[in-house]
């Protein structure tokens, strides 16, 4: 029998498989969205043993445990060994049966480790020394991994306040793949708490030697920040909201609720939005004056249990999936700034799948010939992140836009270890091409462009859209 | 040429044959939630004819009609027999082909009768003489049924004020099968009608002995209702409701509004949502105090059509699918619960399939590890019970959460026909898990897993979870 | 190798083959919604080439073009000629692979011009002179494209003000092929924009002969219109909403609303929605009484891009999906009339496809037994007319209400070469059906009924409901 993680791993027709095989499979990977600690890369860090690799911050696999009835400590305990949670994780590993987990698990232990066994109670002890052993060789530093995987660029995800002091060290080092640091403005907007936004606002002055005394300071503070990461090679910024805000807003209105809000006051619902269409417009225009690509990750409802949010704060696997309203925000949004002639190219992200068609849709009113695909349609995304969610995002951007254009995959990842999910990206894309040949929906005589397609959706488009 | 529902009916592959015959058929029917009503059981009910048992209260069969043109007579007319609305239901039925009402008009057929025939004007008086002289036998009594279908527990759906007569009875009897209430308290929360809510609050001080004077005291009224029903064997409570609701309440503010109620006042909408948010977050602390699991069916809009609401009166066919915006609250209402450790075991279902991904994580948030799949993503139901809306519930959990975990499928039925439903769900989530095998998307090697898991979806974990 | 569009394109299993050749393919086309200019059919309008017919007004082709990055000028330029706009054109059709484009662009090909080649820039040069040269023919004059495919109604969408001349001219002349006005009164509703609102008011005061001085003269002067289109063989009206409006409202009180807008004055947006629900009632009710059928078209976001709305104007490929909350409000206006008594023969098409099923339940509450599928869920409209939007919405209808009593496909275009998308449609719905029946899921021994439901979709059930 062959195992479960073999060449033709979700290839269900020829056409696929040639796809795949000679179009795909051998292209480089530019990931320009995850979570990566850039220090990691920077001091090219040995990881201990597989369970440190696997469960020290993935959130995904905390949440399965917990739905597998595990109790906290094996996720997240500090008392708890590596190997004591990572047993606990092969015991669930079996019932995650159906859940992206179970691919990526395997498709991990094949492609990083050559292991073909299935991660079970059963094989856990012996996958576990003979990953670990790996591990601790050079081959499989932070660095190792990443160029075992054929990385060419990686965009992190970094705070307008952050030093960037490793992507510098990396850049002044010369390490051959491009590490480059991404802008994520999140707390620059976040004025629903007074307190920590004033000391928000007060670290940015400190880091951008600008004092804010009002809201023209403020921009001013993270212009200099955002040209700082230009000169360090960033080319996109990142937003991650709930909803998209497009208030009408004067300068002068804007003036008055900064002051109000660094003055220790809180806000309005109405005047929150006011802020954030301003904040979201200025930056927006800030990315269109360098030519970045702006992506907006929206959608998601973040901390929804106070209790484990007290326990351990953030990013901890207890964020789900909203239903705001977008539509007409969204179109009102861009349209600011298209009217004005300040739309840079853009991404969009969806995480409730129900919005797959509204965006597919949407990208398509901004579209103005100047760039192919300068309106994007973001992958899968997180919880999406599967092969019914990349497939239903793939049909939409097929049905309602130009496939042939997207700028692809990205991990999204805060692991080394997650770059697979290019592959498991590309075989469904294969997949999904290839039946379609297969039943006459695109004709086989056009193999020779659909192999160029798949190329391009795995590798150049992104090359050429961004521009790093 | 073999018949439409024969051995392998929706099986498209060896694997998927395997895991229904071997894993799934023969196991017994938990039917956790379910309209049936306990008098026609505890009396053991003889049906006259097929017509009667198939038409007397199925909204979904006489919509069916009324969309084909039929008139209402033949429907719910007094004056109509049995055997006439049969005849036009008959020549409805061809007509509802890829309807679900065609797959479990003829599993019935099969698996009651043993008819192999399908129903059309051609075969109905034929096939109506033949199950007519089955129903009039011992065999095929209420009782009867429930034996032939292997039922091993049935929920039925009982109102706090309910004398649960019919379940004493049974209970004093020794049944076999247990036959258990549910405790589904909407009318408690009814506010919207100030007159119907004061003759509800009245009639529920007289069953529970308790003077309603304030707010406090129906709580105290609900609470002895609560203990009897636990008392023979309530292990459930269920909800239907449009929305969830989590405004912020005080004791002090819902004493003013119950008192405004009561009083034969009409509430603002913002009292009604905060009443209901009292009595949604007390009726769940019943709940967990006595380790129920909660059910909250949401999303239907009901009684849509005036005219004939007032002709008929509720739940004859005029419902439909809501379009609630419900994440926020739906967190914050288990928040609520979960931040106090007051959150039970909870099954949520939803009504709007562009909910499914949503309700799917939304669990996660709420999984402690306490319990494997404490919090449970409701099978597909009423206008989802149904292949494609069974499978996309299947595939939205198994995305998103643990299928393994599931404790599967319930009729939501009235009628004593319909257990069948059990199986043509067993049937569709074989035949997944059969086509990912086939497909290479689950490994053939894992088949005595998978069968496991099957047995667990079919029985065992709704056996261990609901602990009856 | 056959050819891409051959004989059994979209057909995947010999019961499809059967249904589609056998039952649908050779019946007539009854276009019920198209934006034919009625004008173009009575001047039987000779088209100059390839390129006018396909790119002069076809917003579909626009937007993948801007998507592709191709200029402006290449979509709309008016110094542009049709050669240059056609051969981006076809430079773009490549990358329309799995865009319903490019299986319209082949079909359009194939079954208008005989042309098996694929669009690209190698034959660009070649298909467009030979299409050109066929276009010059009277066989491909407006009226012989109609011909060609065997159209036997078409209704067009037309203004209350509209003279209707051109239909006039077609009746006086006695073409065989039926060219029907359609009732579209959009305007009469648009009461956003006072001043122009005040000038349709003043046309249509003109043209029905009616002094319009208040609400009650404008209801007389739309029923003189009314009257007209029915004279002129109209059964259909059509309404282009946003959502659905049904305030409560009183006639003193829409009274003030028309006075204070006719008078100039911009109308709070709960004077807007009263208005439009007194607008929607009142028209239905017109509907109503001549036994017309009332379409509405919901859900579009629409001129999205000010910008380009500016200069090109609607309707020129900057609308997309919106996402309104709908259900109670649709099911209200559809009890309001049907308390009455005065609810019509109903179609409703949604954009935003995460409401298929919502649709699909909705219309159940409101048949009544009088008509077979009196209330009808619409084809799969606009953005969602490709495959996997076709197969949701007859999905949905089937599984939520009956198929086959479906009144089939509209081509809703501008355009001449059009009439393929009722094959298109045809193909997959017996594609879907056939692979039903080669799965089991529906009888094989009844390929008779369900080659009678398919003749029945494609055209007789139109043509009854209908009765043009």
């Amino acid at each position: 029998m062959q195992s479960f993680i073999n060449d033709d791993f979700l290839l269900q027709s020829d056409a696929a498989k040639e796809l795949y095989h000679q179009h795909a499979e051998h292209q480089p990977i530019i990931d320009y969205h995850c979570h990566l600690n850039p220090e990691y890369i920077a001091n090219d860090r040995q990881f201990d043993n597989l369970g440190q690799i696997w469960l020290e911050g993935d959130h995904y696999k905390w949440r399965a445990m917990r739905s597998n009835g595990i109790d906290e400590k094996y996720c997240t305990g500090k008392d708890t060994s590596d190997w004591e949670k990572f047993e606990k994780w092969a015991e669930t590993v079996p019932y995650t049966m159906r859940n992206p987990l179970y691919h990526w698990t395997h498709l991990e232990l094949k492609q990083a480790f050559g292991v073909d066994k299935l991660l079970s109670p059963a094989t856990a002890k012996e996958i576990f020394d003979e990953c670990t052993a790996k591990l601790r060789t050079k081959e499989y530093s932070a660095r190792g991994l990443m160029k075992k995987f054929n990385v060419e660029v990686v965009c992190t995800t970094d705070d307008p306040v952050d030093s960037l002091n490793y992507h510098i060290a990396l850049k002044q080092e010369g390490f051959g793949i491009k590490v480059l640091p991404a802008w994520r403005p999140d707390k620059a907007m976040a004025v629903e708490n007074p307190v920590e936004y004033r000391k928000y606002v007060e670290k940015l002055s400190e880091v951008s030697g600008v004092t804010i005394r009002k809201f023209d300071d403020l921009l001013q503070a993270l212009r200099v920040r955002h040209d700082f990461f230009a000169d360090l090679g960033c080319k996109l910024s990142d937003h991650g909201i709930e909803e998209f805000y497009a208030e009408k807003w004067s300068k002068s209105e804007i003036e008055v609720i900064f002051n109000k809000v660094y003055g220790g006051k809180e806000l309005t619902q109405e005047e929150i939005r006011k802020f954030k269409s301003a904040m979201l417009y200025e930056g927006a225009v800030m990315d269109w004056e360098k030519g970045w690509t702006q992506q907006f990750h929206y959608g998601a409802i973040r901390n929804n249990n106070s209790r484990m949010m007290k326990q351990l704060g953030p990013d901890t696997g207890f964020d789900s999936i909203g239903d705001f309203t977008v539509a007409k925000a969204m179109s009102a949004f861009f349209d600011s700034l298209d009217v004005s002639g300040k739309l840079t190219k853009t991404i969009i992200y969806n995480l409730n799948p129900r919005d797959n068609d509204l965006v597919a849709t949407m990208i398509g009113n901004f579209q103005d010939g100047s760039v192919p695909g300068k309106m994007q349609f973001g992958a899968a995304w997180w919880f999406l992140d599967q092969k019914s969610g990349i497939e239903a995002q793939l049909n939409s951007l097929s049905n309602l836009g130009l496939l042939s254009r997207f700028v692809g995959m990205l991990t999204d990842s805060r692991s080394f270890l997650s770059y697979p999910r290019h592959e498991y990206f590309r075989r469904i894309l294969c997949n999904l091409i290839g039946n379609d040949v297969e039943n006459g929906l695109l004709p086989a005589s056009e193999m020779d462009f659909l192999g160029k397609m798949v190329e391009n959706i795995s590798y150049f488009n992104a090359k050429n859209f961004f521009e790093f």
